[in-house]
């Protein structure tokens, strides 16, 4: 029997018991299923009959499993809805994507959260917005209450069109399909794209919500290590070679966690592998309006053939207004759409019609260059702040709102976020972002929520206890 | 090899080759496979050889499979991405069920759709939407730019709670999440409690896009015919003994497409059924204003024990703002709560703080009061202008926009469908609704969407075309 023993930490019947919960969970052993007998799980797992004596008796005790006299073990046959947690390993909650996004999410506006993964909203053109509103307010009544077609509004997609120009995707309006959000064109995307059981790669470390997200479609997730110039390419080689991947999930604006930006030889050399091993590739460049100078990216060198682009302006307008969208070659949209339709029924429309008014005028642009120069203080400022207590960034990026941060020797990530918490402090522990878990000295801080120098002052004593 | 000849028309060659495309499509046989040799299928599809070989021959010059020399037929190497048409049967792009909702929101706001699915845009309140959307425009920044929380804005499910309590469903507020829309909870609930391949019951006929979203979910659905009362109960508990399900959809406040309503007596059968048979009911309410006097609800009498209840305004308030719920008991709201999270980030935010300000005082109840008479005016209206050109209703619903409606004898609903869009009329031909086909002679009018006499011209003649 093939037990993923993937956990490095916990005791081997912690790590075993684990294990079965996960297949049980993912329904790879059904309701009803026999178990192996106490000797073959020993055998096959290569611990003793002691330890899997211990492991079948926790699982009964939890209801998972049940014995039948003389018989053997037996997978319960009553599950409860399955999740994505599930789905997927289920790490300690203080390491759980989940967990972070959900403490971002939940805390108060006044929180402190250098953890979380967008602008405090005083960063953000509440006026642009406004303004946009009171125009959509005097709208034609279509605007106001009727469905969007199905591409969503052409005036947007234009717009979006010329944006994508600039930065050297060639997409016409037609090409372009408006979502609620980056998450759910991704979403879509691995609908159309993958099967339950297909193998994705992600860089390692990535944007958790990847993880969850693929989780959630069932893919086998294979983790190419990130380097400063972009994912590792022999690494990337071989796991082409080995895993025979459908799909490749990456940030390549911006990279988040680790605010990289990819080399050019790099880009070229993937789309040189993408194209020999017949490799989809979904770049996700929601960070594009941070840079100055747009780093290569992926679409642009290979003209939309077999990388799709998303983007969306949760990070730079607002996040209350859900709208992303889709770059992607024409002949892979119509099933896009269906699919669309059948899971969503209609493109958004208001928030459609309120991005492409709040766009009309010079405003956004100004906005976002001067975000782009605060931005860039705020990482200096903070880069300084954490050499204090010791903390260093991996890199110094071009770009963004993050700092990936190694912590002092004998500092664990998650025992600082746990410990952190307590004092009002979200963090993101490195292993959140890490499939092999081997970030765990690492963490992502964004820049952007370290005005308040009581961050300093709970990470520097966290930091102390910790140790 | 089973090969399941499900479409009723055309040759022989044709359900053939259909059946075993949509085997490839949809990786019931994989790329690289070996297909049975021509005798071995001839014999197991009851078949002639000649038959078979014209089959292969036809899918190897499309490229859906190749034979090597001396060994036979395989399945050819590289597919195209998914889509749910390849997941499902394709249907005659005619009585598509993609193919109506694409017509319907492609069309432009002057074209006739009795066919589709929602109001005109001068039948929903675009007053209440500006003065919302002028209260939006000085709203707090958080409302303008900020995420928002996991559940979605607590003063929107405030009000939801105490609007469900007056249909008799009892949901506390933290019992309601917010989502994009009524499809998007739908997908979420699918998301959270089948598998691939696992049963999933629908009426007979039922809103078409159930068929789409259960397929993107590689349900097996199986229908149960639908009464003038609700479910035929005696179909409903042999699919219960038979296939074992584990999720019901349905409408139950105004039917789409019947517009009938659940009965008493069926309602509390169909709850003590699904409780032996420990099955899941998703009831989808976005009809719910229309009624004067509240129909049963699964919800109320289950009091969300078993059934989940979803919602939207996309149908009497606005589709631009995109807004549904989510009101289900409280222990299987976390790991919703980590699906939506995974597949969509946050909860609308803005749309939430829209519908809020827009249900606040009482301009929405006076206009959906108005609404329910004068689509009580509209039905009656409608169904004389169908019996004066021989088309009747199955039953006279008690509110709602639609009329399911039977064609004269001879008379089918997919052939004055196409003949009726060369005129410029959407209709909704009544298979579009039906899992079994059984509904060729039956036709979904919309009473709101029939102001224009052209309409029924427009049938008549062809009605004389297609008879």
């Amino acid at each position: 029997m093939d037990v993923p023993l993937a956990a490095p930490q916990g005791s081997l019947t912690e790590r075993l018991a684990g294990a079965m919960r996960q297949r049980i969970a993912s329904r790879a052993l059904l309701p009803g299923a026999k178990l192996p007998s106490i000797r073959a799980l020993a055998a096959s797992a290569q611990v003793s009959k002691s330890t899997v004596v211990e492991v079948y008796d926790r699982l009964a005790a939890e209801g998972v499993i049940h014995s039948r006299r003389g018989s053997g073990f037996y997978v319960a046959g009553h599950l409860p809805p399955l999740s994505v947690a599930d789905v997927g390993p289920r790490l300690d909650r203080a390491v759980d994507p989940f967990w972070v996004s959900r403490q971002s999410l939940e805390a108060g506006e006044g929180a402190l959260k250098p953890g979380c993964g967008w602008l405090p909203p005083s960063w953000l053109p509440e006026d642009i917005l406004r303004r946009a509103m009171r125009a959509l307010a005097r709208a034609d009544e279509g605007a106001l209450v009727d469905y969007g077609t199905p591409l969503g509004l052409p005036a947007l997609r234009q717009l979006l069109s010329r944006r994508l120009a600039e930065r050297g995707v060639e997409a016409a309006p037609d090409q372009i399909m408006l979502t609620e959000s980056g998450t759910q064109a991704i979403d879509l995307l691995c609908r159309m794209l993958i099967e339950p059981g297909d193998v994705v790669l992600v860089d390692d470390p990535c944007y958790f919500n990847f993880h969850a997200l693929l989780r959630a479609h069932r893919a086998r997730i294979v983790g190419i290590p990130f380097t400063p110039s972009g994912p590792d390419m022999d690494a990337f080689a071989e796991a082409l070679a080995q895993h025979r991947p459908r799909l490749y999930v990456t940030n390549s604006g911006v990279h988040n966690p680790t605010g990289a930006t990819l080399a050019p030889a790099v880009a070229h050399r993937l789309l040189r592998l993408a194209e020999q091993h017949d490799l989809v590739i979904v770049e996700d460049d929601i960070f594009a309006d941070f840079e100055d100078e747009p780093a290569p990216r992926l679409a642009a060198l290979d003209g939309l053939e077999r990388v799709i682009q998303i983007g969306s302006f949760s990070k730079t307008l607002s996040a209350s207004v859900r709208c992303g969208y889709v770059a992607i070659r024409r002949d892979w949209l119509e099933r896009l759409l269906d699919l669309r339709i059948a899971t969503a029924f209609s493109a958004p429309r208001l928030s459609t019609e309120l991005v492409s008014r709040a766009l009309q005028d010079g405003s956004y642009r100004r906005h976002v260059t001067a975000l782009r120069e605060r931005l860039h203080r705020a990482r200096q400022r903070t880069a300084a702040r954490l050499a204090a207590i010791g903390i260093r960034p991996w890199i110094e990026p071009r770009a963004g709102m993050f700092l990936w941060c190694r912590l002092p020797d004998g500092v664990d990530a998650a025992d600082l976020a746990r410990t952190a918490l307590g004092q009002g402090v979200v963090l993101a522990p490195g292993n959140v972002f890490s499939l092999s878990q081997t970030a765990g000295q690492h963490m992502r801080i964004n820049v952007a929520q370290c005005a308040d120098p009581r961050i300093f002052e709970v990470l520097k004593q966290a930091m102390r206890e910790a140790a």
